[in-house]
């Protein structure tokens, strides 16, 4: 696989992508954008991407922060992640810049498009969809589910999913009904899948700590990853 | 494919499975119930347990009425599901009847079965696993959810996997949330897949009314199939 670092550009601020290229590949491939947590563009997200090239797809792991900054502790990571999600405007325009970037690359077939996320960056994916981008499905792992300002929304041409721990405390059951009613009022074509007994972060094997409402679970992941297939299957 | 019809009892009442088998087998075969809607042992159950086969399971669609009665209109549709529905424990006892008769079969490998159900026979296929019978999983496509009373209920040990409507009116969002707290507390591994802008009866094509909240959904129904089929691959 060959990782290539890619710089794009959002009102002034310039951030650093990594693309990452399956082995074997013949024609545009579809590219698919990964979201990462509020560490940013971490090796987590990269590998997020390495696993979207091993099925075959253009894999990029975006950078919301710019100059791929990465948070030191929680407090640099809640820092970096709290602007953003304090400005879904700005939220938008970096992920769509990300978007672009994706699409102007010359190995990817900028008309077969996607993105999947995990925590923030499953945030991040809705809000593509939400923003009206002409990416062909959105995929959401354990995100968060805070509608943005409905001016910042248009109707979603996106097919949108949405992978979800039932017993996940940042955004509970309750959350999820209120996102499925905002999804249908902008015309989605929407699935939720909710996993009884699971928590957040479920994707990530360094999430320990299950009475605090933050940890793996494989079966939970190898449900939702072959969900995220099924999909990608269906439209890309 | 032979189809095959199986007797059983239970509390006196003779019933009337149809058993359908793949045309090419070798060694026992993982068994799946068929769970029909309030049409009873109708055609169209028939024709899943039909597509059951075609996926090489033994298929059965259960005899929920006695005699494979069938009613004639809707109001004895009615008539005959509602005492069921007002009696769990006589539900729960034909289904486990249906469920002897499938595993006693020489085809079928005991410790490999499954069921899958719709409408009425999702709430079936629910109390199935609620009644805590060895099966390894079971499937509901738009069924009712209403929990039965508790004493009737043990630790549920199949996997279960709900595969719903958002907007169906006859289980609603706010029924979904309470019934994965009521599987949660029953210690269920469960899955509840929501699909925005789906009605009830969406594996039906027969179903054709939105307005009044019943239509057939081509594309939920492959949806939910594909899904059911990935459950049946990890635990049949």
């Amino acid at each position: 696989m060959e990782q290539r670092e890619i710089e794009y550009e959002h009102s002034g601020l310039v951030m650093k992508g990594m693309a990452v290229l399956p082995e074997s590949r013949s024609g545009n491939l579809p590219g698919v954008l990964v979201g990462g947590d509020w560490r940013g563009r971490h090796a987590f997200a990269i590998g997020m991407a390495e696993r979207m090239a091993k099925l075959g797809y253009v894999g990029f792991a975006i950078d919301m922060y710019g100059g791929a900054k990465l948070g030191a502790n929680l407090q640099e990571n809640i820092a970096l992640m709290k602007p953003l999600q304090e400005d879904r405007g700005l939220l938008m325009g970096r992920v769509n810049a990300a978007h672009a970037a994706l699409k102007a690359m010359p190995e990817v077939d900028e008309a077969r498009t996607a993105m999947m996320g995990t925590c923030f960056g499953g945030m991040c994916a809705l809000d593509l969809a939400r923003s009206g981008a002409d990416v062909r499905c959105v995929v959401s792992f354990h995100g968060l589910f805070h509608a943005p300002p409905a001016a910042l929304c248009k109707p979603i041409t996106a097919k949108v999913l949405v992978l979800h721990g039932f017993d996940d405390p940042m955004a509970n059951p309750e959350q999820g009904v209120a996102l499925g009613r905002e999804l249908n009022g902008l015309g989605a074509d929407w699935q939720m899948h909710n996993y009884g007994g699971v928590v957040h972060a479920f994707t990530n094997p360094g999430a320990s700590d299950k009475t605090r409402g933050a940890a793996y679970d494989e079966r939970a992941m190898n449900r939702a990853f072959r969900s995220m297939q099924n999909l990608f299957e269906e439209v890309l």
